[in-house]
């Protein structure tokens, strides 16, 4: 026998439900799932809705490419194997949160289709709110922004398969909310999300 | 250039801090990890506990081997380095979670000191708290017990590498907090564990 592996393990339901940790937080623990090009705006839109979230009493947590890749996934790259891994640890992740109870707003690039709807399949399996938020910047207003300077670099060759110049972005078909950032306040924006949230029972309504 | 490794990223703050989440919940974020051999009561404690808190408004969220293994880890097996990356994720995540205000059990065997310490340092270093639970409990009670018939297989040579047969379990040398299973009621257990929160500030005191 080579190696043990994870065949001995079953979901450990313990005394405390989902349900329970929704019911002390009056919330509905989901995924917030914000996809688009790098300086599409994603980050800047969970910032702001985390906070609009936090004012109103609701337990709200971003997971972005900042903290995570220095976190769970630093020692991955941006190979195409660890861009797939990538994608789906934070799944798992983000799966874990919502069923703490918590609001997670996850602020990736996440250019693969596939890789986004296998998380979207994990979330539906376990019953749990998988919400896409389609992040759309056409790529000229992106690069125009630049506001890490990758772009920059991406189109002098320091960094290469760099998603929107030489790796493609696979836009959502069927997202759950568009944000046309060229053409919106940020207000707009978060007014957008939370009126979703309210309707899908995500949040109480005030 | 071979590979975009994650060199150009930073830690994003963004306007809500953790002092704001900790002041939403009432409470302070925090990872207890227990550890102690298979049979040992781990899970057993981390449920009840995770049940009195609730009970008491708090928000408290369980990682262990059986929802972890089946979810962000279920590519790793038991060989000596994926069984270390399993436990730097299992820290990750839950540093993921005290950052989010949410008092986090794991109970995991973790049997290596080393790989324990990492978590803990990693914890220190983002001024986290990081409670070790030392569960304590003689191997012939643990193995007398063998609630999931592990140590049977592992006498019988069905599973290699089984910590206290053939893999060593390294007991914490200053554990936060050392749990004698065999000599406590679990109502006892969970009494010096909330008794530790409060002290540390974690809960505030009733």
């Amino acid at each position: 026998m080579a190696e043990q592996k994870a065949t001995n393990v079953h979901w450990h339901d313990g005394e405390v439900t989902r349900a329970d940790r929704n019911t002390l937080l009056k919330q509905k623990g989901a995924t917030l799932w914000f996809t688009g090009l790098s300086g599409s705006g994603k980050s800047t839109v969970a910032v702001a809705l985390e906070k609009a979230l936090i004012q109103r009493g609701h337990l709200a947590f971003r997971l972005d490419g900042d903290n995570v890749r220095l976190g769970i996934n630093k020692n991955l790259g941006f190979s195409a194997e660890d861009r797939q891994e990538n994608i789906r640890r934070i799944g798992e992740v983000a799966k874990l949160f919502v069923d703490a109870g918590v609001i997670v707003l996850s602020s990736f690039i996440s250019p693969y289709r596939l890789d986004r709807d296998n998380v979207r399949a994990l979330h539906n399996a376990a019953d749990m709110d998988f919400i896409e938020v389609y992040v759309e910047c056409p790529l000229e207003e992106a690069e125009k922004r630049d506001p890490k300077g990758l772009y920059k670099k991406a189109r002098a060759g320091e960094i290469k398969n760099f998603t929107g110049i030489d790796d493609p972005y696979e836009a959502p078909e069927n997202p759950e909310l568009l944000l046309k950032t060229a053409e919106l306040t940020l207000e707009q924006e978060v007014d957008a999300v939370i009126k979703l949230l309210e309707q899908r029972g995500i949040l109480a309504a005030a």
